[in-house]
This record gives C-alpha cells, structure tokens and sequence, in this order.
C-alpha cells in the first residue's frame, strides 16, 4: 500500500486542519504511510493554534490523484467540499461528523461518523479503541478543535461527549481551556488586514439542497458591525459568485462570539424561502438569527428542510 | 424518544435479519426503545438459524413511517434496498459494511462501517465498546450471519477480523461453527419447492450504477443444474423483472456452495459490457464466473466500474 494523504475540508477550519493531523498521526502509529495535507488557507485561529502546539500546516496540495491512489477523508464527506479530483482516488476511510449527502463509493469502506460537536472527539475514541496515547501537543491541537466548533463550548452542537472529551485533551495538554479558548478564538475573530474575497471564501461550504446549490459563508466576529459597515461591496461579491456558481443562495453569516447570534446577509433567488424558514424577514438583504451560531445544526438542516 | 425500528434491506438475507435482532437487543440494553423488524420474507437458511437459536422471525413491516419517526439501518444503506417511505422518517443510526451509494440525510447521524465481510463482525465490537455480554443465542445469531456472508468462511469478503469474531462466537454460542455451518448452508441451498418468482426475487438487489438501474440477484445452489434447467423459463420472468422495473441489466446468479464458482444469466441492453468486464464470453445468455461467489466484493466492483 502506497502512500494515504489525509484531509479535511475546502476552506478549511481549525477542526479540519487538527483532525488530518491527529488521524494521519494515529494511522502512522498503526503503521500507515499516512500523510496530513490541506485543502486551503489556514485561518488566524488555526494558525494561533498550530503555534500554540508547535506544528507547522500540513502541506497544501490542489490534486490528490498524482500522488496517491487512496485518501482519508476527516470533517467532511460531500464531494464537492472535498478534493477536486476525488473521483480518481479511493475512499478508504472517513472520520466525520457531518450529515451525510453527496458521498458515493464503489467498495466498502471504514467510515465513522457520530452526531457529536467535532471530529476531535470521534478521534479521541479512536485513539483509545487502538490503544495509542495521545501526545501532549496532540491533544492541544484536538482541544483547539473542540473549542473552534463550539465556540468555547457554547454551540448546541458541543454534546456531553465533546465535554468529556475536552476535560480529557486539556489534562493531556496541560492547559486551562477557557483561558486559552479565548485567546484562541480571538485570535480566529481579528477581521482587520482581511479583504472581502477573504471574508467571503474563508469559511464558506457549499451544499445541494433539494436540486438547489447553496453557499453558506461563516466568519467569527467581536464586532458584527465591523463587517456589515461594509455590506453594499460585500454583496456585489457575493452576488458575483452566485453568478459564477450558479447558485440558488449565497448565505453569508456573521457570527457574534460573544452574546452568540449571526447576522446574516441573504442573496439569490432562494434568500426569501430561507429567511421565511428561519421566521425571520429579510429587511435590506440581511437579517438577525438570534442565538444561530452553528451552521450544521442550526442553518443547514433548516434551509435542506426548507428548499427540498 | 418513540420507538425505533431496527431493519436490514429488503429480500433479507440472515445477516440483515440477525443483526436487526442483535443490534435491537443491545440498544435495548442501553435503554433505546428499540424493535427489530424485517423488510421481507425469511430465507430457508435464515429460518435454520432463528430456530436452532430458538429466535422468532421479527415482524413484517411494510412502511416504517406509521410506528415510529426514527429507524436503524443494518446490513445496507442504499434508498432502494430500505423501507420504501424512508424519506418519511429519520435514520438515526447505520452500522453496515458495504459501499456508501444513494444515501442522503438532512442532519448528522451515527454511521458505523467497516470493510469486513459481515455485519455481525462490527457488532460484536459495538457489544464491546458498550460493555454489553452478548447472550448465548444471540452469538449463535451473529455467528450464523458470518457464516451466511463468507458461504462458511469461503468468500474473498471473509477478513482476519470475520475470523476472529467468528472464533469468539462460536465459544459464546458453544457451537461446532463449521458441523453447524454446512447443516445451515444446505437449509438455505434447498431450492425443492421454491416457484422461479421466489428464486429470483429471495436475494436480489438493485443498485444505480452510473445512471443505469441493474438488479443481481444470487441464490446458492448444491447442484447448479437444479437451477438452470429452468433456464427458459428463468428468462421470461427475468425480462418481464427488467421491462417492468427499466433496468439495464439483470444479473441472476446461481453460486455453487461446494466448488465456489458462479453461473450467471445476463439479460438486458447492458448484458455483453456486464460480461465483457469478467473477460467471459455470455454465451446463450450464460457465463460462468469461476471463483465469483461474493455479489458484494466480485460482482458489483466491477460492474459499477464497466458501466460508470
């Protein structure tokens, strides 16, 4: 068996990044040729974290193809997420904990995916179920991640198994959570020096929702008004990527991380059955999601519900 | 929480049935309101195995929707191959161990699969991860699935992993796997007394495959010519199957369980490029496949592949 490249999502987040790390580390123990890549830029917050635990970013590649025949998927399962050319390289495995959508294999395959807050905590099941310790910095890339997708612990998808696993990761890493979640999502929430295509692209998944094709934007913010000062420039990019998509609906959501609601800016012909889903109307193209912070269980369930 | 049903895939073999019986039994000790049902009749081998382990057949169900908005996948994944209102509930949870194809969720689920040739092998993990004991005849139920899957431990699906599990349970179940197992096959290779529209339809399964609808169906056989015989006959019922349903093609398998080869008939407009990717000649409409006893691992891998 050659070469296994290990990956998270497109435009990927802090989870994305730790979990190819975390995995590929713990299949190399198992005596895997695995190598963690990336599908994109590392944000502020995953750069702070990487810092943080001594790590550089995984190396970042455009095609898997070239260099491996088979490749492991972790938070994320939908093809058009994942890499370009994932039709020419086997899915021998993903780690995910996701819904399930666009994702179609010809062979079986180890796939594991459980309704919890973050990939973090899955792998730190499976770290136990094959009996490898978790190195110290390990464990403060897997808390990072924890951290990341709950927003220190806040989002309705953080679960009693993602607490634990926290308080398990942060005795290993030896540090405190709270103190170091904060500065960590800080560092993920300081907007200054970033462009709009940047805002826009960082975090941004896209989604087939009923035959409809759906982008959901999200960035972290101390101040919404930071981003919304700019709204009118933001929604000619916006709307110029809906063109080139071809999309249905551009959401672009700007998440508080401090009294945790999102204000959002809504696009395409689909904005007003969205906005209508949330019981919210749309005033100026935007609208306040009061308490939304998590795309997954929060935003995507309503808007595949609303427009299937 | 309802209750949950628990189910394998319609034409159920004896792994889809025991392992909605097994996995029922566990999420009942864990305190789910669980229920194991089945999609269709039971084989003469599965019928072997409830009552050598002293089971009942579960409850026939139709449509899931009007008992229970959540349900468990067993043994498949695939929309055609479940209950047919299966967009009317929520699958909660999937433990299977074939490819991912033609599945879609709104939300985050529980999915557990492994390459590994038999449901009842990830089961008796589960059982472990949840420091449940597995009951005497409820291994005797796994182990029957096992040795259904590998045709007693034949099949290329059979892995290191089948193996073991397989050891384990017989010990719990206190059974002669390989006396027990050829007594169980023979039950199932019985074909005395089975109409041809049973024959077809006992095992037969369709999957999508690059835009075209195929349906294999397999039935194992002591005396092959039992089956073939009937060849005429066996075809109109075939071709009605594939004008009815607008497939491609129609794989009816007849595998041996003695020498462990495979003789197929192939109708439909795909019929010459399905046997082309054997390299076999179909010959008035037959080929023998030598070695091919696994629809799973040796059928649909290469088809998929042939007519992508």
């Amino acid at each position: 068996m050659g070469k296994v490249l290990v990956f998270g999502h497109k435009n990927p987040d802090t989870d994305s990044i730790t979990a190819a790390i975390s995995l590929a580390y713990l299949k190399q123990q198992l005596g895997m040729d695995a190598e963690a890549v990336r599908l994109g830029s590392i944000s502020g917050e995953t750069a702070y974290a990487l810092s943080q635990f001594g790590f550089e970013a995984p190396r970042l590649i455009e095609k898997a193809a070239p260099e491996a025949q088979q490749v492991i998927l972790v938070d994320h399962n939908e093809k058009q997420q994942s890499v370009d050319d994932l039709d020419d390289v086997q899915v021998i495995e993903v780690v995910d904990h996701h819904r399930i959508a666009n994702f179609q294999t010809a062979d079986p395959l180890y796939y594991r995916a459980e309704p919890v807050g973050c990939t973090a905590t899955i792998l730190n099941k499976l770290y136990k179920e094959h009996g490898v310790e978790i190195p110290k910095n390990i464990a403060g890339l897997m808390l990072s991640a924890i951290i990341s997708d709950s927003l220190l612990f806040k989002s309705p998808t953080f679960t009693e198994q993602d607490r634990v696993a926290a308080e398990e990761l942060a005795a290993i890493a030896d540090v405190d959570a709270h103190v170091y979640g904060l500065e960590m999502l800080k560092a993920g929430a300081d907007l200054s020096g970033k462009s709009l295509e940047e805002l826009v692209s960082l975090d941004a998944k896209e989604f087939t929702m009923g035959g409809a094709k759906v982008e959901i934007a999200q960035v972290n913010a101390i101040d919404v008004n930071d981003v919304m000062s700019r709204q009118a420039e933001l929604e000619v990019l916006l709307n110029s990527v809906i063109e080139e998509k071809g999309l249905s609906l551009f959401l672009f959501a700007v998440t508080d991380i401090l009294n945790n609601d999102s204000t959002v800016i809504a696009l395409g012909t689909a904005a007003e059955r969205a906005c209508a889903a949330f019981n919210v109307a749309l005033t100026n193209n935007t609208a306040i999601l009061k308490g939304v912070v998590s795309r997954k269980k929060q935003i995507v369930p309503v808007l595949t519900e609303a427009l299937k």
